[in-house]
């Protein structure tokens, strides 16, 4: 078995998804199928056996599945020695130490768990984070459709955080704000001292702004979301790299350098 | 005196400025001195006498003194059958009144009055009161240097008015908003039922910007601000415009058409 | 039949679908069926009968077929007294003549004919045209999706035109512009004086800037466009006034007032 | 002198500034003044003995003279072994070169010279660098009042080439664009393979917007600066941190870690 699961350079890696007929993985589907350098050899879902991936000789797993399934998963992809790439949701840090133990005696399996494959979210979180410490005053402003339940939007409070966390490491004070006659809530959510915005317009899918600003400047990182689609590029990536970083790898982040 | 304030097609119009050593007055009068079709014939203020202005044959006087002079100064104006563009504050309902009345039996004398010359932030504002009617969905976000003391500005809470009251005409409800878990503040001011964000950071002047949304597609209009000397444009506008509008012309709108 | 084809308040429109399966067509009957004040009695194409139409009690009809049966298709609406909204392509100053002949003895029937049914797109233009006789400046940067053949697009062109155009009849000479060492195209194209840009990228759907500024500020109008569906609010609104507009109407903008 | 010449903790950084009465060394001479943890000891230009600076016991000199008399000030400070700021223009390789002869024995003098101090123009060639091995587009908007002579700015330039050569690097090919129909410029300068688009406008300062696309998502950074001020807390930041950097830096870019 080993001798399949090489990559031979040239050759396109193999590739098996794992909840292939939810809506993520449909397109996950398409998207190994579209790559030159990947092969899609099987696409299984609920009610499928997972011996056609195995069988099909795939070097690397993509799991899209729901959280009652997916350890199943991962513990039979560690069995059978091929690396993983998970977007399903429900990890809790217990979850994280359990499949990190499966892996340790394994050299040659890796998996990256990662709750967001957007590779410009993950970008926009770490320049705010890295621009955080050299500014003087910065605030969020991120921009949703009218159906969204929460407000601010999770991306927009990790990222309001690790700001804080930032400009707290450089010792930077509060930014600075002189309102003093304010119409509640104009000048929006504080977030660990960071304001944050959130617009919501019929037309709108998924974007985010960041705007820092020192004397005589501004900078401002934004990032525009249409379409769920926008999440393949990070999952190609990650499964392109998952083999060379090996153990656990939580989040985009660590694959982006 | 009749004869030299008229303008000959071809001559300069003769501008005499009220309040010229202040700190719009000075702007005023380098503006004035820089157009071609304007001369400037008199710059007085506090101590100088206003023959001056009068003696230099001016057809049109800009006043940006104060609240306790203008009116004394358009008195004279009327008297003297020279047009005025007004810039000094404090103008209320009954100031207003008293000027339509001087001018009433003055056919050839006129005069704007107006709280904002920006032409920017006129024709922004005009803008998005006749996009309102078209779209379901609506926000501001404003934008300004940390020292400012009120959120949202003034324009910004005008604007809304302006939005709402035209929405109210299109008999359209109120915008969509699914917000149920909502850290306070996230989702702005409610002025009039449109949402105000204010934003505040080191190196912003002046912004504005009136976000519209429909089903696949948004409208936005902003205006940036950088500089007192954007009220330039706007103030030679009524200069040049002021004799053509027979009687009192309150606000900048009236004059773009 | 007039006695059904009158709308009674309260009671919705009747409306027909010519096209009802194409691409456009598909979205049209959504919409109808979505909106409570329409209501979708015939939705035909090719190879179906337009009797159903007419027999099904449509007051107004929409129109999204091919240029080779669309005049048919018009004429026909003429004879039945039904009222027709168009989308489809291909009108030539010729065709239009001959629409408004139709229209000449048939004072209870019209029609709205129109290249762009997007609002969005259709106030950006209007906007601008307005604002370009204030400000010094102007240049549109228009964005699109790479698969694009044409650059600039067509709407930008168009704006440009008209910008022109407003310039022109306020007596504005040429945009100041000292460039004397460029890097060719750097400046974009030159329609008719005004300079247009056209950024292409993935990940981009429909988007154009038009940028103006004076002294100390600058004015900026934006449409974004994500999606097909962002022509149906101008359909629906096309649909509604129709009756109201007597004879023949070309392009969206003269029932946006 | 040594002794002086050392920074106790709590107290400040004694700064001397050479070339104090140029436009630059004037709002350099406030900043300090106005920074806590640092003090202004020198104030010297043109004609000025270089000995105030040393007898007041400066730790660190800010040098923004003129290419024909920095060479001697800095040789100067190294013999004083004071530390330099350097934001004179004109140094050739040849020039840096002998700059680190000089600092070679030396190792409690160091220096940073940098072309450029405005930090949000430093981050923002940094973050385009980084994410650019991550999209498959990428395209460049800079915009600028229109007495500039150049088009596209340096900066663009600079920016457009570090894309390029991190594209190169992640084996990226070209930008997909399929333009077959182009009105010449539209689509900008090509700088290494990233199109670069200027625009000119009154009312605009200096402004820069990098743009990335990918499938579905944009992101982008975008830089606005106002004011000349804007280089005064990459003057400070580099005045804090250049003795902890021995030798010679070049560019503020080592400072951004």
């Amino acid at each position: 078995m080993t001798d399949t699961q090489e990559r031979n350079p040239g050759e396109p890696l193999r590739v098996g998804v794992l909840g292939a007929r939810g809506r993520m993985g449909i397109e996950v589907c398409k998207a190994v199928d579209a790559a030159d350098d990947l092969e899609l050899v099987a696409a299984v879902d609920q009610g499928d056996d997972l011996s056609a991936v195995s069988g099909a000789g795939a070097q690397v797993v993509v799991d899209f599945t729901t959280p009652d399934v997916v350890m199943d998963n991962l513990r039979w992809c560690v069995e059978q020695g091929i690396s993983a790439v998970v977007g399903t949701t429900g990890f809790t840090e217990q979850r994280l130490e359990q499949v990190r133990g499966w892996l340790a005696g394994k050299p040659d399996v890796s998996m990256v768990i990662a709750p967001n494959f957007g590779i410009g979210a993950v970008l926009m979180m770490q320049f705010a984070a890295r621009a955080a410490r050299y500014f003087e005053s910065v605030e969020i402003i991120e921009q949703h459709h009218p159906r969204k339940l929460d407000a601010p939007s999770g991306t927009a409070t990790h990222t309001a955080r690790q700001i804080a966390q930032a400009r707290a490491e450089a010792g930077l004070g509060p930014v600075p704000d002189a309102t003093r006659d304010e119409v509640p809530g104009a000048r929006g959510a504080d977030i660990d001292g960071v304001r944050v915005h959130a617009v919501r317009a019929t037309g709108l899918v998924a974007h985010q702004e960041v705007l820092f600003g020192t004397t005589g400047e501004t900078l401002t990182i934004r990032h525009d979301s249409y379409d769920r689609v926008s999440f393949m590029p990070g999952v190609l990536l990650a499964v392109r790299a998952v083999r060379n970083h090996p153990g656990l790898t939580v989040g985009l982040d660590a694959l982006l350098d």
